[in-house]
């Protein structure tokens, strides 16, 4: 990787993506003894970050391979940005979806344009379903997070944020899957001002990345029990060297510091976000002394919540 | 009134307030057939568009009386703009407060520097109060709608409006003690293109706007059982008018359309708004051919609501 390949892949995308705002707090400047930089992924199209990199991998198909159409498996935010972009670019999307996803789910990829089949619900029921998807329909397969043009197309929200403030001194993503964090800690590296890192934020509950970086090798959540429902995959070959080289440290939180940072963010800021983008404001809250004065850009992920099910 | 009033207390009140973004959703302009460009007082200081009324009205004092600082009554958002307005600009603020008022609220107000006061829960009581303390201490009354100064305040959130979109043929505000739809109608009367016009919406449950110019006079609300908290209040003799001689109509909405509006901001838009401030876009989608293809500017008043007592 290099950074003409993520400015290319930000100029590829940009007819398909929000440039989406950068928002401050007063306020939550003041409680964290940092200037804090909101970018502000919840206001992306279909409501997350995943729309960048879902676009840039399928503008990276040939005319062939797109003319075949895409398929992935998915349950979450990963499926509605695949449709979504799909059929902005002109092209068919098949989405697996286990039998016990949400219903709201379920609508909103079909709202989008995707094509939903029905797996069963473990994870192996659904990679076999796509793989004979992708054997019947030649569709090609897209991957949430370990693919190296999804974690450009992850990467390109700091892209933006950094043309929009060039001298931030750290760049704070939530790690999940590990694209977003791996694109981040390129656009920090290649092109946040000398010195600026990337830091990454987990919930203790899947602390996966924070064991992978100290015991250098790809470590499993055998549980997952956070409110934080994007951040319970598990690290991918393609994205963990990336993590390796280019982050800084990873920085976990309890799940009542989510909480209470993704209210305290409802509250003082007035927007929507989802559990898993209150993980790295939660760790600045709680690392004052790291941040103490520096200019810290903070990538809001996405603002899916179901407005039924609030932990407050 | 006249133009130049308006843009001098727009430039009077800049350093004191946000220049609030001015949104706008695909979604939503598809479900309404009309293009809305949404301006976020939610985003305002103090959370609320009240913030504009009250550093107006306070930098409209000599200095005399600004040294004797300044009272009000309420229980609401004026409470709590006045009480930042007063810090920001340096002067004391007494603010006067029904016992029953929530705990949450009278917190907000002291955060923000205000002296509070509390007085019986009728409204003769704090009226009392207040006076008592005009007279004790000088301090001048500040009255959050029925006041020019005020008045063109609040108006200058559709000055903006007007500002970063010049070609709306509609705005939109909630109506609630005529403050900010008198302001908006100023306007879109002295800044809009030709032809542009202002609407008010309010509650059908509070319809005194609605009702007052049918009949020519002041109307009042016996009951006042709506959700839009902020809309229960009266028209008055300064603001009324105003909105007669300005303000094209006043459209009415139910209760169930009022909640259904505010959740679809809240999930397509990812911002948080007050009941309040979801009436006018639940008017836009109940008369959507009085929309239909027209440019639409809606303010949105505030975002200042509980989030353990959501209607959904």
């Amino acid at each position: 990787m290099n950074k003409a390949q993520l400015l290319e892949c930000h100029r590829k995308i940009q007819d398909y993506v929000h440039w989406t705002p950068v928002l401050k707090s007063r306020l939550l400047d003041e409680q964290s003894g940092a200037s804090l930089f909101f970018k502000c992924e919840n206001f992306q199209r279909m409501g997350a970050f995943k729309m960048r990199g879902a676009v840039h991998a399928i503008l990276k198909l040939s005319p062939e391979q797109q003319s075949k159409g895409v398929v992935t498996h998915s349950s979450g935010n990963f499926a509605q940005a695949v449709s979504l972009a799909a059929k902005s670019i002109g092209i068919e999307a098949h989405i697996v979806m286990p039998q016990n996803a949400p219903q709201v789910k379920k609508n909103a990829v079909r709202d989008y344009g995707g094509k939903i089949y029905e797996s069963g619900n473990h994870i192996l029921d659904r990679e076999r379903m796509a793989d004979e998807i992708a054997a019947k329909t030649g569709a090609s397969f897209l991957h949430p997070s370990n693919d190296l043009d999804v974690i450009l197309g992850q990467g390109t929200a700091a892209v933006e944020l950094l043309k929009d403030q060039a001298d931030l001194d750290i760049l704070l993503a939530p790690v999940g899957g590990g694209g977003l964090i791996a694109g981040t800690a390129l656009a920090a590296h290649f092109l946040g001002k000398t010195g600026c890192i990337s830091i990454g934020a987990e919930p203790m509950e899947a602390d996966d990345a924070y064991r992978s970086l100290i015991s250098g090798k790809i470590e499993i959540n055998e549980t997952s029990n956070t409110i934080a429902d994007g951040l319970r995959t598990n690290l991918g070959d393609i994205n963990f060297p990336i993590i390796q080289k280019y982050v800084d440290q990873i920085l976990r939180v309890e799940e009542d510091e989510i909480i209470a940072a993704m209210r305290l963010i409802w509250e003082r800021m007035k927007i929507i976000i989802e559990p898993s983008c209150a993980v790295p404001f939660a760790a600045v809250l709680k690392n004052k002394e790291l941040f103490k004065d520096k200019k810290v850009g903070i990538v809001l992920s996405g603002g899916n919540v179901d407005l039924s099910k609030l932990p407050f």
